[in-house]
């Protein structure tokens, strides 16, 4: 099933405000319901693709000869136009169609996907891989690409297959299409799990991780996705990219690591090498309260430090449990609560008694922490309503509200200080330009050393909402930087971060990356502006300088 | 205290070899007594150095105008001369000097180091930098840099401060220079550790360990050097590169990765930010012994894919439990043994409940898989004599004995085909060159997908005693490739490995890292041919192609 083309996910499941939650946004925020509506699919006017014969028929030549696999139909292109950030579902809403691609190509393997690349450099198209469409940092729509010829989007949809699974070595090669819960059912048939539930869960790809470093909601269990993979195989117009012989080596700089996070820039990931781990016999969530932020994430940076470590860790601030955000299923449910505090779930994963025993362990860590337990029902509440925040995001927008996320990490000891920076920042942007947001905030993902900090922002719409988000944004990002967080945690760079992520990796690290660009796509066809600055493919090559 | 010069270590510590041994080695390898003893410090011709004084005075103005910090006499370039493999041992032994310095600069701090190679791209003059100096693959000695002017050794020993240590988020930074029993000091006087603990702990330095991506005995249970560092600062000739504003991101490819096993071809690492934890209250270390390295290999890997997780986790073959490597403090003493089986070593770190927690959790699965408890004895005596087998090596070269070791690392369904290939390779090799020669293996280093294997060969020297190892090297990292393993686990890369590393990383990984050595090091003077085949400072400089 595609998603759906202006919003989140299965339209069947579009949830509904909540009769608190709308009250709160006239109340408290002065959202005003929207004038227009969304515009439906068939009126947007998307204008013919740039693509020329002799172009589609290389392309089609790449991907064996099968003509239904470049579409360049109005519905196909514009369901790969952009990602789902909020501005992107605020363009599309009004029918936006800037950076809808030239065509959309649906390789089956990996030499396919060399073929696309070397009629992509033949012809000087851009290319953009396209997994689950999930990206909120504009990794889709490419700069400089759509100006003359257009671009291309890779849509990997096709390679979606398990390739080999050694049992003794617990590892699994996916492809890069499959989408988590497809790659999950596909484990779970052999009794094997990943472990990687982003919020992007449904719908995002294993591709799509990799290109991104995306982190899901039980990494203090599973970890990171980057720390999942073994290897992978990236396709580059200069050729073959293999990494991964070893778990672990001490054979020079960690390539893997240089792909992890390229996000499309360096070539298309064809396939990921990753740990699996057996299917957990014992999924036990529950709710702990603390009197402050900073006292929960004291405790959560006890148990990230010494053990035992849950596999979910998470801990909302005071507005967010105020909100009841922690638990989609319940938001607004709270607001009555004057003793909420600060929410915390904590979840274990694993065998009866490794569960039990970590379980009993953490119990006493939290309780020394100043923690009380709120029972199993805010764990459950908040793990089936997991995924359910995206859909909450359209339902906000419909109602005419401004409603984005926004993440970063630091070290423990930068924590408070980024926290506050970053929400000054946005609520002093906002309330200035004179629509006051609800800032609610939580951390979701704890290392040993430092840990994540995700941020949610909800308020009036203003005059122009893209321009007013972008404004706060922009402010947020400035906060981060200053702050000594890192500009993104798990969204990726994309287009949307790039100009601060330039500034966080530096001059030698952006001149480094971009002699790897140019190594390995000399070009400049892969994702022009994506992650690092760009201006589409070269009009004359310049094969490896 | 300067390490000896010809050999390993503390000359007071030298390690004669018991008879029982010394009888092995006549009766079982025909190893006769060496013609010529070693040759004196005093005796061996080093030419005077190439530097001219207009260099020299460059050198000495960017190290503060200190003339003391810009050495040219004969013995602290012969002490800066190669490392401390066996061939660099037996050449240095013969008095060769082909691989010594020109100068050895001894920076004060970050700032120095840029000033030092901004004189040698001026000069197109090479450097290495030099940190404990116990390269075991040829890391010190730059090919096309001592042909003409030779090549500067910047000894790093005089940055061995601890910067900073963050308690909160539980970090230190460390200048490279600091031996690491040093900066263990450091970090317990406030009660901290770093848990790295390699065979070269007693001499090799935290720079070092970063740029060979170094691996310690307690790996299992504080990770691998690679796993601990969190940011680095890399002076190079175009600038500085630092990294790590936070513990874990998704901004981009992953900048540490790429410093992380450069080994001096990308820069100097001028600062180490490492993780560190509590010290442990409980060390505990005992033996298990199994039939089989198989079926020990099988428990190990029970270990480390279900835990619980040992600190220390090794596992001897039956060749070496039966010689009692092992426990080089016992060397021989189980040689009578007919029941010795292969000897575990496992160990435990931490708090006391949690050691003991660990600890009977891992006595059910060693059971369960064969194991049988041998005491605390062989783990004893295992812990005192670790850092000992280089100096038993240096008594085995005395005795006209060849000894070295090798390592590498694979997936675990791969490693018992690895282990065959590389030992019949060293095997078969020196049996047909006429000195049948004695491989030995041990496990060290256990991951949840694979596992390290560390060999120990000893045979008879034969007529060239360097070229006789390097035939049987090469038909190893042949052997190694064929099996799918990496040509080294943690012993880096240097310019013996170099040209097996090239294939491991395939024609386009070499391509990306070397554009990523010309945006840095665009006059090529970083230790050339090291890592990365080079040839030494280009004549004119290519900024930045």
């Amino acid at each position: 099933m595609d998603m759906l083309w202006n919003g989140w996910g299965d339209p069947a499941r579009a949830t509904p405000l909540p009769d608190t939650v709308s009250g709160l946004l006239r109340d408290l925020l002065g959202v005003a319901p929207r004038g227009a509506a969304a515009l439906p699919l068939e009126e947007i006017g998307v204008p013919t693709s740039p693509l020329d014969a002799t172009v589609r028929r290389a392309l089609e030549g790449a991907v064996g000869d099968r003509p239904d696999r470049v579409r360049t139909d109005a519905e196909t292109r514009l369901r790969h136009t952009r990602g789902k950030s909020t501005p992107d579902l605020l363009r599309m809403r009004t029918g936006d169609t800037a950076d809808t691609p030239a065509a959309v190509v649906l390789p089956d393997d990996h030499d396919q996907v060399l073929a696309v690349l070397a009629a992509c450099v033949r012809h000087r198209l851009a290319l953009v891989p396209f997994g689950g469409g999930t990206s909120v940092v504009g990794g889709l729509a490419p700069e400089g690409g759509s100006a003359t010829a257009g671009f291309v989007a890779l849509d990997l949809r096709h390679m979606n297959r398990l390739l080999d699974l050694d049992e003794v070595s617990r590892t699994a090669t996916l492809q890069p299409g499959l989408r988590a819960p497809e790659a999950e059912a596909l484990l779970a048939e052999r009794g094997y799990t990943l472990g990687h539930f982003p919020q992007s869960y449904e719908w995002a790809t294993i591709g799509g991780f990799a290109a991104t470093r995306s982190s899901g909601q039980a990494s203090a269990g599973y970890g990171r996705f980057d720390e999942m993979v073994l290897g992978l195989t990236l396709a580059t117009p200069e050729g073959t990219l293999d990494t991964g012989r070893a778990p672990r080596s001490a054979a020079g700089p960690d390539l893997r690591q240089l792909v992890l996070g390229s996000e499309g820039a360096f070539g298309v990931i064809t396939s990921v090498t990753v740990r699996v781990r057996p299917l957990p016999r014992v999924r036990r969530y529950e709710g702990w309260r603390f009197a402050s932020f900073d006292a929960g994430a004291a405790a959560l940076r006890r148990l990230a430090q010494d053990g035992p470590r849950p596999t979910v860790l998470r801990l909302s601030d005071e507005t967010e449990t105020l909100i009841g955000l922690a638990q989609p299923d319940a938001i607004g449910a709270s607001l009555r609560r004057q003793d909420a505090g600060c929410l915390a779930v904590v979840g274990f994963e694993g065998t009866e008694e490794d569960t039990a025993h970590r379980r009993e362990g953490a119990a006493a860590v939290l309780g020394a922490c100043g923690g009380t337990f709120a029972g199993e029902e805010p764990g459950e509440r908040w793990a089936h309503g997991r995924y359910s925040a995206p859909y909450l995001r359209d339902s906000l927008l419909d109602a005419g509200a401004l409603a984005e996320t926004l993440e970063t990490a630091t070290y423990w000891s930068r924590v408070p200080a980024l926290y506050t920076a970053v929400r000054d920042a946005l609520t002093g942007t906002l309330t200035e330009a004179g629509t006051p947001p609800l800032v609610m905030c939580h951390i979701s993902h704890v290392y040993e050393n430092g840990a994540s900090l995700y941020f949610t922002v909800v308020s009036a719409q203003g005059e122009d909402a893209v321009a007013h988000w972008t404004r706060a944004k922009h402010a947020a990002n400035e906060a981060i930087l200053a702050a000594g967080g890192t500009i993104t945690h798990h969204h990726g760079v994309g287009t949307d971060h790039r100009d601060w992520y330039v500034r966080e990796a530096g001059a030698l690290g952006v001149r480094a990356l971009d002699a790897v660009k140019r190594s390995l796509d000399p070009a400049g066809v892969l994702s022009p502006g994506v992650l690092l600055p760009g201006n589409g493919p070269r009009t004359s090559a310049h094969p490896h300088p």
